[in-house]
């Protein structure tokens, strides 16, 4: 494998340009590198691989025809709706995930966590479809056991999360627990012995708002906190942060802080963001999303991490650099640490997953979301 | 002035094809047209220019460097930035502002209303340079003066707005009658007055929210039935009616319809959106705009009103074709009525006023917003 010199970039648009030297698939410390192929960055800004932390790439309709959304404006008639057109419309499939994927690594995404349907119709084939479409693909995908149509209620649910989990899936989804599920009790106690078993990641929908959505966080805190679950536990969504007052959500946020849940976000629509700002003063991961793209669930959504962190940023009206560099953050780093990632970053040993984008500063790099000029993953060079 | 013939383009989405033919400036009745230019629409959308209803042209520092958002997070924070750093950035700059325009009207906009500030300070400079800057191009541009720095509260101000209005201003404009400016009743007589004067529209910044800005809805209903200013005044933003209860809503929405009151929307940040379908339903017009676009008031915002019609929809929830097209008759039809635009639309007699987007339906152009593949105005092709 040849050394990749890239020369004059600015990682995270620090002031000063800084080579970076990549060998063996690694960030290398900076020496002598006879024969590299140099890549010229003149002065871009250099970013670790974006984190795509919340998506469902088992739904996306994404490169097929434009598909009008046909639920009526209920959870309850979009989750009938999924149900009833997902086969006519051939979901799961290998080829739009692979587009979807395809278009997120142009975009300068090199991980992905996506929230794979399983249900007792669908089986395990969602999961499959996921595997089948990353293989071969330039992109790490880890993917989330999601009990989209019920975990409690939907008989046969969690023996088949649980054979997900033996068969490698990385983490267990929920799904609100009280406002869905019914019973958040025994929903979360399952979900968590089931992560506890396997050595799991936990990555919970909680769209449940106001006070039941923040007890429910309280939940979530106690037993990461009694089970030692520390950085293996996001809450995706969380609208009930945003719709507590604001000593409820100090208290839930120093919790997360305790016990080391972190905070996965999407910014959909009209919806109540996580307090970004307060949750990272804290020290609580939060990370970003896209949740859909293109499918029976909504039809927006276009797979560039640095558009999403725009949508963030804009939805959190943060109008400073320092402000829109938290959903940078968000994009980056914060997904790399709620998905577990190891060895992720800027530094000399790090994986050489990195991308480049012409801007002056993080915060146009989010505002303007131009085209990446660089893509790497694991030291090969995907396009320049 | 040679014929065009677009051939084969389908007007607002429609599945059937319809050519157009363009002939001195304006939409002439199908027949034969020999010797016209022909231009193959090949099955893409054919919209009426795209409105911009609401922007804030001599802000911007559209084109220039990036430059970090300087004030602190409340509205007296920025107002007291405005003040104390346009001078230095050269605001209004002629340059920035041509530059920002030929950007709207690459993305097929052909008209636009623009607040431009006017105090004692700036006095009339703004009005200028939009005028110098617009002057020539192919984008029809409307200007309220606009009170950005108080009325009443602001000696001098209300003499410039009528100063302007006599130079041929088209538009008077207000700003939070009571957050702002302290005196409703006296803010409110004094522009309507100034409209009725010089026979002029009105369109009022309204943040103010709950029952404060509803109450000031009333007010400006009032006015504009007593004075029979139908189809002349317009609010802008009009957080008030996302945030009060649904009866309250219903009453304000009948009075606005009974009156012929606008509302232009830009969906920024959080803010509260006025309830679009509802009003749309009542006959109420809705327009649409950018709001600031990369000025001391934010750095957010690209120039794009199929992409600002996006964050319409996207914020409003609408996931179904329909619904999102709302978005876009906001962007159309809407931003018309409210700027009082004649021969506006896609029918004979029509000015040609005109953009094609790749895209199987409406919805599809909001939620994709591809690059225009044609842009005329009045008849002249400026770019396919």
């Amino acid at each position: 494998m040849t050394d990749v010199l890239l020369r004059g970039g600015r990682p995270w648009g620090r002031d000063a340009p800084a080579d970076i030297l990549v060998r063996d698939g690694r960030i290398a410390p900076a020496g002598p590198a006879p024969g590299a192929q140099v890549i010229d960055l003149a002065g871009q800004i250099v970013l670790p691989g974006l984190v795509e932390a919340h998506c469902h790439l088992d739904k996306t309709l994404y490169g097929g025809p434009w598909t009008p959304h046909s639920a009526d404006d209920t959870l309850g008639g979009r989750i009938g709706n999924d149900l009833a057109r997902r086969a006519e419309l051939g979901v799961p499939s290998v080829e739009r995930i692979g587009t979807l994927l395809r278009r997120m690594i142009s975009c300068g995404t090199t991980h992905v966590r996506t929230h794979t349907d399983i249900d007792p119709e669908v089986g395990l084939r969602g999961v499959a479809a996921v595997r089948e479409a990353a293989s071969g693909l330039p992109v790490d995908v880890t993917q989330v056991a999601f009990p989209q149509h019920g975990l409690l209620t939907n008989p046969g649910t969690a023996e088949l999360l649980e054979e997900a989990l033996k068969d490698g899936v990385e983490a267990v989804g929920g799904l609100d627990p009280a406002g869905i599920d019914r019973d958040p009790v025994r929903h979360l106690d399952l979900i968590f012995a089931l992560a506890e078993r396997y050595g799991a990641h936990l990555d919970i929908h909680l769209h449940d708002g106001g006070s039941l959505g923040a007890w429910e966080l309280e939940l979530i805190t106690e037993r990461t906190q009694v089970l030692g679950l520390r950085g293996r536990v996001t809450v995706s969504h969380a609208y009930a942060l945003g719709q507590i007052d604001d000593a409820h959500a100090g208290r839930l946020t120093q919790g997360f802080a305790e016990a080391g849940v972190a905070v996965a976000t999407a910014a959909v629509y009209s919806f109540p963001i996580p307090p970004v700002k307060r949750l990272r003063a804290a020290g609580v991961t939060v990370a970003c999303g896209h949740d859909g793209i293109r499918d029976l669930w909504g039809p927006y959504g276009g797979g560039d991490m640095l558009e999403r962190a725009m949508h963030l940023a804009y939805r959190s009206t943060f109008r400073r650099d320092e402000d829109i560099e938290l959903a940078l953050e968000a994009a980056t780093y914060g997904g790399a640490r709620a998905l577990g990632l190891r060895d992720y970053g800027l530094e000399p040993g790090d994986r050489a997953d990195l991308t480049a984008v012409p801007a002056s500063a993080p915060a146009e790099a989010v505002v303007v979301h131009p085209a990446r000029t660089l893509v790497m993953k694991d030291g090969v060079v995907l396009h320049n």
